[in-house]
C-alpha cells in the first residue's frame, strides 16, 4: 500500500475566535489533499465535472479530533483508501503535525452517481485501479 | 422535549463548483444554529471564552448527507440534544428545506474542558439544566 | 432616500488567529446583506442565475477598515446605492456595531453583463427602478 | 526590484454558485501569498502575534477584477511592495493564470500598530529592510 501525502501550513483565517482551527475547516483541509490526490492520479474533479458522465458526491463524513491545530502549524495530510466497493469508496485522511503529533482523522464516503439518473453507478475501472494502490491492506 | 429551530438561506458562497453546498459547509451552517442556541439559553460562546473557566471543544463530528442544498434554498436547522453525560454532550442538528425535504443530519460531540488543566471537567449545572430541555426522550 | 438595513452577529468562524474578523470576511458579510437586499426588492441572485439572461459580476471592490469586529458583536449592515449608471451600479455597505461604532465601509461596483456575449448591457428597467429608491441623494 | 511569486490551484470550494471564484476569496488567496511571503522573509505572522510587541492590521483593501478564475485554474500570485512609509506599507498582489491571463490585482495597506497602545508605530528596521527588496521602483 502507498500513502499519499501533502504538506500545508495553517493560515491565519483557518483559526477561529477560540485560537484553534475551526472544526469544520478540518474537512476543507482534508478535501484539499483529496483534490490534489485525484489530480495527481489522473482523475481531477474539474475534468470530471466538465466531462459530465458522473460525479462523486460525499454521502457521509466524520472527523475525530485528537489535538488542536494552531496558526503557523505545519501539517501533513496522509491520505489512504479505507474501503473500495462497487459504487463507492471511503477515504481516510490523517492530519499529523511536523512535531509528529496526530491531530485528527477525517473520513469521507464517496459515491459514484450518474449525472443523468443521479443514481449510484459502478465507478470507472481506471478510477478503481488508481485508487486501489492506496488501499489500506486488511 | 423542545426542539430549537432556526431558519437561514443558502448564500451564493455556500455553494461550490459542483453547484451544491460544499460538504464542509454543512458543519458551519449547523454550528451557526448551535451558536445562536447557546446565546438564547444564556450560555453564549463569546462570554464563555472571555470568562475563561472552561471551553467546550468538539471531540467528534459527523454528517450524513441525504439531499443536496442549493443557492437560494431556505433551510431550517432543528437542534436537539442526543445525549448528556457528566462532562460531555451530543448535539444533533437536522437540516430541512422549506420544501420539507430532509437534507442532512449533523452530529457533534462537545466536551467540557477546564481552561487551566485542559482536562475534561463536569459541566456547570446551569448549562446541564438548560440543555436538558432539548434532550431527545428515549 | 431609503437605507436598507440588516442585523447579524459575528460568529466564531468569522474571527481569525488575531482575534478579530478576518479582513476578507468583511466582503462576505457585506455581500450577505446585498443578497438579502436583492431578494427583498424582487431581484434575487439565484433567480437571475437560473433565468440566464444576464449576470451582475463585481468589477471592483474595496473596504475601508475603521475599527475591528470581534466574536459576539452585533452588527448592522446599512446598504445604500452610491451610483447608478447605464450598465453598472455601486453599492456602499456600512457596518456599524450595536454600540454605534462605525466598523467599516465596503464598496462594490457591479456591472450588468449579457450571459451570451459576456459584454456590458443596460440593466433592466425594473432593477434600475428598484435600486433608485436606495440611491444616496447628491 | 524582486517579485515574490507563489503558485496555487483554484479549489472546488473557492468557486461559488455562479461558477467562478467568489469575489471575497480573491482577498483570501492574495493573503495566503502574503502570509507565505512574510514567513519566507523571516517575519512570520504567527511569531509576530505571539511575540506581541506589534501587529500589522489592514487599514484598506481593494481588488480590481479583470477576468474570472474557475475551478482547476492554476494561478500565480505575484507580490510586490507598492509603497513603504514610516508606519505603513502597501502590498500589491497580481493574480495571473498559467495561461498568462491577468485575473485580478489585490491591493492592501498595512499599518504597524503597537499592541499596548493600539496606535501606529514605526515599523522595525529589519521588516523595512526585508520589504524594500520587493518595492516597485518608481
Amino acid at each position: 500500500m502507498t500513502t499519499y501525502t501533502r504538506d500545508f501550513p495553517i493560515r491565519i483565517h483557518d483559526v477561529d475566535a477560540a485560537g484553534i482551527v475551526f472544526f469544520a475547516k478540518y474537512f476543507t483541509l482534508a478535501h484539499n489533499v483529496y483534490e490534489q490526490f485525484l489530480a495527481d492520479i489522473g482523475h481531477s474533479i474539474p475534468a470530471a465535472i466538465e466531462q459530465g458522465d458522473y460525479i462523486i458526491p460525499i454521502a457521509h463524513s466524520e472527523c475525530h479530533y485528537r489535538a488542536p491545530m494552531r496558526h503557523g502549524d505545519e501539517i501533513t495530510g496522509e491520505l489512504r483508501l479505507k474501503e473500495i466497493r462497487g459504487t463507492s469508496f471511503v477515504v481516510e485522511t490523517t492530519l499529523v503535525g511536523k512535531d509528529g503529533v496526530h491531530r485528527a482523522t477525517v473520513t469521507t464516503r464517496h459515491v459514484c452517481v450518474g449525472t443523468k439518473t443521479m443514481k449510484p453507478i459502478p465507478m470507472p475501472d481506471s478510477l478503481r485501479d488508481a485508487l486501489t494502490k492506496y488501499l489500506i491492506e486488511s
